[in-house]
Order: C-alpha cells, then sequence, then structure tokens
C-alpha cells in the first residue's frame, strides 16, 4: 500500500512539474509578475507582430531601443565603466609616476571617490582619456575582456556580466523572437560595452550605439591599426541619444527603454514617429536587491522623465513589484 | 510532314530554353563573364559559407562593405549628388535673391560647372550646406525622393535609381544569399543614399554609412525633430572608412569593394584582418557602355589602388571584359 501511494505521488508529482513547465515556457517574461507592466509589454509586441492587425509593424521596422546602465544592469554604487577607470588609472599607475602628485589621479589611487567626483566632468574626462586611448581598437577591447574576467561588483562579489537584469533580458529575447532588431543606445563608451554585449544581452557589435573617442586609421609597417586618439568623438546622452539613433539607424525604433532623464529625449523621439509607439522606463525601486533611486540620484535621476511618463500614459516598471527576480543568481 | 516538324521544332525549342533557363538560374553571376574575377568571387563566398571547411567564417562575420559611386552606379560625368545639389540651388534660388551676385551660387545658376568646380573643396562645400541643411531629416529625406524621382541622367536619360550597375546588383544578392550582410561606405552623404539604398541595392538604413552633417535634436510645439545644421560632421572618404567601419559596425568586414583610391584604406583595412579576406577594385574600362578612367581622372582617381591591387593580388574587375551587361536596361 505504501509503496502504492509513493508510486501516485511521484506521478502527481511528475505532473504538476510538466505542467508548470510547460506553463513556464508559455510565458515569455517568467520573470515578471503579472501586471500592467507586463500586460502592456505583451499587447505592444502582439498588436505590431499580428499580420494584418491594425497595428501591425513590417518586421524591418521593428527596432526597438535600450539604455544600458540603470535598464539591462545596475549603475549602483557608480556606474561599471567608472570602476574599470579606476582599475585601470590603478593599473597602468606604475607607467605614470606623475599622477602620485597630479589630480584626479592622486584621488584615485588613494581611494578617495569623494575627491574625484568633486572634480566634476573635467576630471572624470581626464580619467577617460588616460585609460581609454592611446591603444589600437584590438588592444582596447582585449583591455576591457580582460579586466571584466576578474573585476567583481562591490555589493555582489558577482563579475559585472552576470549582474544583467534577468527580466531584461527575457524582454530582450522575446522582442527578437518576433522580429525585433534590438539595439542599445548607451552613454556608457561604445567600445566598453560591444566586446560583451552580444555575449550577455545577445546584441552583437553593429547594434551598440554609445559614447565614443575619436580614432585614427594608420599604417604601421604596412599593418593597417586604428588608434584611439585622447578626443572626444560623440557623447551619447540626452539630446545625443537620438542624434546618434539616426546617425546609426536611420530609422526611428518603435521602442524605447530607458531609466533616466538621460533617455528622455530618446523617449520622446520614439513617441514622436507615426504608427504603434512603446515607452517604458525602469524605475529603480528595490532598496533590497537592487537599489532605490529617482528624482535626487546624482547618478541617473529620473525626475522630468518620470512626470512626462505619468503625463504619456508610458510604462514605468515598478522593479520592486513587477520583477520576480532581479538577477538570474537569486533563481 | 511540316506540321510534324513544326512540333519536334517548338518542342526543341522550348526543352533548348528551359535548359537555358536552369543553366542560368544555377549561376548566380549571371551578368558576369567567365573568368578571373567571377571566378574569385564565387571560390570566395563557397569557402566561407562551406560549413566544416578550412575557410569557414560564421555568419555573423560574413559583412561586406560597398563603396558606392563608382562602384555601384556611375560617378560620371559627375557624381549624382553633385547634380542634386546643383538642381537644389536652381530650385531654392528664387528663396535667395542674393545668390545672383555671389560665388558660387552664381556659377550654379548660370550652370558655369567649370567655375563652381575651380571653388575647390571651399565652394563645394558651401553648395552642400545651402542644400543639405536647415531642414528636418524627414524632410530632406522627401526632398532627395522627390528629386530622383524625376531627374534624368544627363547622358541615359534614365533616373538615377535604373543605373545601378546589373552585375553588382547581382553580387549584392549572391553575397547576402550566402549569409553575407551588405554595408555600404561611402564618400557620398549618409541621408542622400539612404531613402532609395533598400528600394535599389537592397540595403537597409542602417547598414548605409556615409558622410554627414551634424543635427540637433528640437523639441518645436512639443514635438520632438531632428534638425540638419551647416557644419561638417564626418568625411567618410580615404582613412574616414575605416575610422567609420568601426564606429558604425565595431568589427571588420572580410570583404571590401571599391573603385577608387577614396577605397584604399578600407581595402587595405579589410584585408588586414585574420583568415579569409576578399578585395575588389572595380576597373572602369568600358568607354563605350560606361566610362574609362583611372590613375589621371580628378572623379574617381585609381592610381595607387591599382598598384597596391596588383601587388597583393587583389582582384581587378575590367569592366569592358567581364561584365556581359552594365545596365538592368541594356538587357
Amino acid at each position: 500500500m505504501k509503496q502504492n501511494i509513493t508510486t501516485i505521488l511521484t506521478l502527481a508529482v511528475a505532473l504538476v512539474s510538466a505542467a508548470l513547465a510547460s506553463a513556464q515556457t508559455n510565458d515569455p517574461l517568467p520573470s515578471w509578475n503579472e501586471g500592467t507592466a507586463k500586460q502592456s509589454i505583451i499587447q505592444f509586441v502582439e498588436d505590431v507582430s499580428t499580420a494584418g492587425g491594425s497595428r501591425y509593424v513590417p518586421t524591418a521596422e521593428r527596432i526597438a531601443a535600450f539604455d544600458n546602465d540603470g535598464t539591462l544592469w545596475p549603475e549602483q554604487p557608480l556606474y561599471v565603466q567608472l570602476a574599470f577607470v579606476i582599475d585601470r588609472v590603478k593599473a597602468v599607475a606604475p607607467r605614470h609616476p606623475d599622477w602620485k602628485e597630479k589630480q584626479p589621479f592622486r584621488a584615485v589611487l588613494a581611494g578617495d571617490l569623494k575627491t574625484v567626483l568633486a572634480g566634476g566632468e573635467q576630471a572624470l574626462l581626464e580619467l577617460v582619456m588616460a585609460t581609454h586611448a592611446g591603444t589600437t581598437t584590438e588592444e582596447f577591447s582585449q583591455i576591457v575582456e580582460d579586466w571584466l574576467a576578474t573585476a567583481e561588483h562591490p555589493r555582489t562579489g558577482r563579475p559585472y556580466t552576470e549582474m544583467a537584469y534577468q527580466p531584461m533580458l527575457e524582454l530582450l529575447a522575446y522582442l527578437r523572437d518576433n522580429g525585433f532588431k534590438t539595439y542599445i543606445v548607451s552613454g556608457g563608451g561604445i567600445e566598453f560595452m560591444r566586446p560583451w554585449a552580444e555575449r550577455v544581452y545577445g546584441v552583437p557589435p553593429e547594434q551598440v550605439i554609445g559614447s565614443s573617442i575619436k580614432t585614427e586609421f594608420q599604417l604601421r609597417d604596412g599593418t593597417p591599426l586604428l588608434v584611439r586618439l585622447p578626443e572626444i568623438n560623440f557623447i551619447d546622452d540626452k539630446a545625443g541619444k537620438p542624434v546618434a539613433i539616426n546617425q546609426h539607424i536611420g530609422r526611428r525604433p518603435i521602442a524605447a527603454f530607458g531609466n533616466s532623464d538621460g533617455d528622455l529625449q530618446m523617449l520622446q523621439w520614439v513617441a514622436g514617429g507615426r504608427g504603434p509607439r512603446f515607452c517604458l522606463y525602469v524605475h529603480h525601486t528595490d532598496a533590497e536587491r537592487e537599489w532605490a533611486y529617482d528624482r535626487h540620484s546624482s547618478i541617473g535621476r529620473l525626475d522630468k522623465g518620470l512626470d512626462e511618463a505619468e503625463e504619456k500614459g508610458w510604462t514605468v516598471v515598478d522593479m520592486k513589484r513587477d520583477w520576480k527576480v532581479v538577477f538570474s543568481f537569486e533563481k
């Protein structure tokens, strides 16, 4: 009898597991809680991909633009690229003995981030140039890869590339499964993102747009090289985002995803086109699993954008309420 | 008996036609004469797309870059975009009464191309700014479309969009059929090419790279716009081409197609990568069907490139010898 009950229970468990697994595979966004955010995404994707429907959009025009920092992965306690800059300054400091006495390098070497940030944009620019220029494009790509292989996020101790938001990874894949071309449009460095964006986000190099420094073509002993120069080429933030989208893509995306006022112009540009449009803000509301910040944050401030999202009926994701998990390693 | 012979002949003709049609569909490059150029293209494409072969290249890395003027369509007797500039100056002249006395506009209005060209780069720049800036991106796209709908090539009387080289259209399609992503990398204006590149070449806007002027994001009565400014952003020629390829694509193409010294750095950049590479120059040798020019031409000069092609064993297309037809309307 006991044997029979065990068999029946085992069977029942197997059946329930199978049913659950099946339900899960049918849900394109399993890490999203049911609610208006998830519903609005699915409604939009079904609308534009239903042939013959009134809101159908041809595949070629299904372009989606994603901010990166704070939208696809964390930007707290500081931008990942800034952590890279700090580590790079330390790594190459032996070749620059003058940095011991020279700000902002001295502050970086002393671990005094407060002084670095007090130096404002100029200090950051100097640090970026000292760490991002002077190599070939291929050398820089390798430096980024090498750094990512060992660097750890200060709070989780995880490699940064494991810290992509699981619900956003599902969203990227869901869009692509429905014929969308997914782009990254970030204030971060284009050459800082390209080495890993395909592996982590499934976004190939040609669909990564970001800030850049100038490069120069050189023939060195007959070998063609692109050398990175200490000169800003383009800042892909705020009003720069629609400009860069036009320059790189040449058509207006029908969907945009951001998390800060730096993404507002991109969302406005996308919303201003004809036909179905989708704009979404990720609102950082989860101090426990991630961070909670918006109107008064120096990193990733979301103030005007939050007002405009409400006014225009854009989707706002409440990270705490809408996401079952934030990172895949929670699962 | 006569009836029978006619029947047999009709059948024979039908059979031969069918055989010819079948042979034709099996030939991916029917407008190319047999020879080393055609052979080298087919060999390369088969090599990189044969899974398991020693020269196999994954689909994602099969990127091909094409110059436009002189490579995909004619650049004689003058660049198509320059014909556009001249027509635009005439079209908007009533709004600029001062142009009657002001060079280089005066020369354009008098049809005196010699004086215009004598003004050099500065004169051309003034003309481009006067005709390419001041509108929104969408207005400019419409202006280009409207112009192309009525403009005619001075020699053939055909619309410019019918003057794409038939053998190159076949080559573009052949590459795409074998998993290649085809890009245009042109010294011409990126926003001048995008409105029609997909229709004519099958190349979507996001795969068109070119020279550009700056644009600015504006909210006009709440409507987001990109306004074109009279300021050069980037010149996509010579050493600019590898720079633009890196900026837009973020990986090195494995094949490059050009026709002038302005493409040489692009071909060098492509040739300098690891693994199978293919570089091709279109050599304008056909004064009857198209034009014959190379080392001493002011438009599309091919001098250093011709030497380097020979030295490095790049494919050089002899237009007269290698192409059965130049334009589709010849057929």
